[in-house]
């Protein structure tokens, strides 16, 4: 009861982020202590995570599948050209079930709408970042 | 038994094209008789819709489902500033079972990742479209 | 004391929205009645009015002047080419104080980073902003 | 003899842009009166114009054949999304001889690097000039 | 005689692609065995090199020379920000006869339409590519 | 007395960059010789620094303080993702007096309009340039 606070949305999306990108990559963005940090990572965490990841309907579940916003951000970060987001993005769309599989057909699908080289630069990603879960470049 | 041909790829992506689009808007789009449209209607659905959305794996299903198709193209061309397309693709979306409810929340992701400016456009297309359907802006 | 709330971001949100595009403006969006209209202005006036214009320092001023957010705004959103919120952002300059010669000296910068065409589009659009302040086309 | 002027420059810029795309279109650009224009056509003619577009090599030659520069503009243009400047262009390239069985491939071109909204929109825009031109749509 | 099948466009783009690109970059990327390798290669061969680079008119000829699409990827490339590919096809533009003084002009052209670092950024990878090809960075 | 001279533009944009990029920038640039570098410095310089940062109202000051054209380019250098001349921008940013509390609220700022991506994309390079500077990464 009562309101919802700042920090209710925070946590709601600091608990989404540690699902869809793991404890370690999450406690390592949040122990970089600069000028910057702090603010980057409420503003991330709060504004971003729990603005709409972590959005619940009435019902009390989540408004989208983690696995349906995965894959809109593998096509949007690749259409956009932010590999260093997509690297991220491409970790977390494994957490949240899409397969090797699936995220070929995503980046084909990408050329088309936003040109070869989209798809071309994703991939070379999705390579890197598969590489390490299965020793498989 | 024999090659896969041109038309093959053609037929397959208009037949996608169809379902997706409708067969108002296709014909409408094939009728244009001028020096550009044959060739860009051949370009469009042989290697936009047959080589991306008809993709079928070797179980003989779609590569992606249709669904997924339309969410990745709501939060691509929104992210890639293309109202034109978008608008299009919005159609396709109700018909391919995306509701108003889940198109909010894309646009809302789409803020996230794209800015703001890229959910606002978005959203002022949908309601449009969906104006149509059920004369509620 | 106690916790910041929700609602507490979004007033803040809401009075500087008010206060940089004007309540006529503010009142007619959120008039607006429809499916998506009520979490597209919540999220608007939360997350990136009262994340970014609202934030205040620990001498509780603003942490960027209002004019200094309008002058990044005309500039980004050229080179981001997103007419339609450059429009609203035009509107929002004139009331923080951007004079119509600072917008010609933004524009030619902009035409610098981001090519002519961002410059052309967007004198194009405070052309049409400035007409209807005094009558000058 | 004597230092190159930027009136020079701008002269220059001037001519090519008239070669271009017309008198009656510079006569019109020129002709508006207001506090953004004249330091707009300044820059534009002098800084883009008279900067690429008019520059010699040392045999007194136009660096590049204002055909290709028409070509790459077309491409450019259409894959950055700058639609007003593209239908300026398109007038432009016809007068410099590209014909619109050329601006059919340089648009399919487009699809494949840019994506194909790239290209529709593109031919839609090219079909309105042409239209003027030939009464064909 | 006969219908045109999806080997022959595939085909037809991989002739083009290794005059374009070379076959020891050609053999190389085919190389690369791995679960996206072999449908991004038949995508990038059939649905890019093959629908736009070996296009043929009725009378056998290439639509537009192989100079003016690598002419047209500079720019493009250039343009819309993707550093990979576009030092791809500054190799393919030496092989398809694109001089250096030709490559300054058309990035000096390029930071005109969107901008002096599209220009500058073009401009290091250029110099890079034909330290190769000359020994003189 | 008499008319500008391409020199005089040159130079006044020369000195401008000077003044925000510093003597050791500006120096090592010029300093490369190839057969791209006179005409890309030329035009940088004369197009870009002479045309816009170096202009100069009735009453002889600059059209624009130095500190608000660094506030732009860091706003629209991370909006439309020009990594490399971002890190240069951030060097002149800091010669022209914005903060790094500043430059923290500007990329929030960012992150807004733009999406989050273009936000931490700057803040990483952003970090980079200060530790430099402070040994404070």
């Amino acid at each position: 009861m009562g309101e919802i606070t700042k920090k209710d949305i925070f946590n709601a999306g600091l608990a989404l982020r540690r699902e869809v990108l793991g404890d370690e990559y999450v406690d390592r963005v949040f122990a970089l202590k600069d000028e910057f940090n702090g603010a980057v990572q409420d503003y991330v965490t709060t504004h971003a995570w729990g603005a709409t990841w972590a959005r619940r309907g009435d019902d009390g579940e989540l408004t989208l599948p983690k696995k349906t916003r995965s894959i809109m951000n593998l096509a949007m970060l690749a259409a956009i050209n932010r590999p260093h987001e997509l690297e991220i993005h491409l970790r977390g769309a494994i957490n949240n079930g899409v397969t090797k599989k699936e995220m070929l057909e995503i980046f084909l699908h990408v050329a088309t709408y936003a040109g070869a080289p989209a798809m071309i630069d994703g991939i070379r990603i999705a390579r890197r970042v598969w590489a390490e879960y299965d020793g498989n470049p």
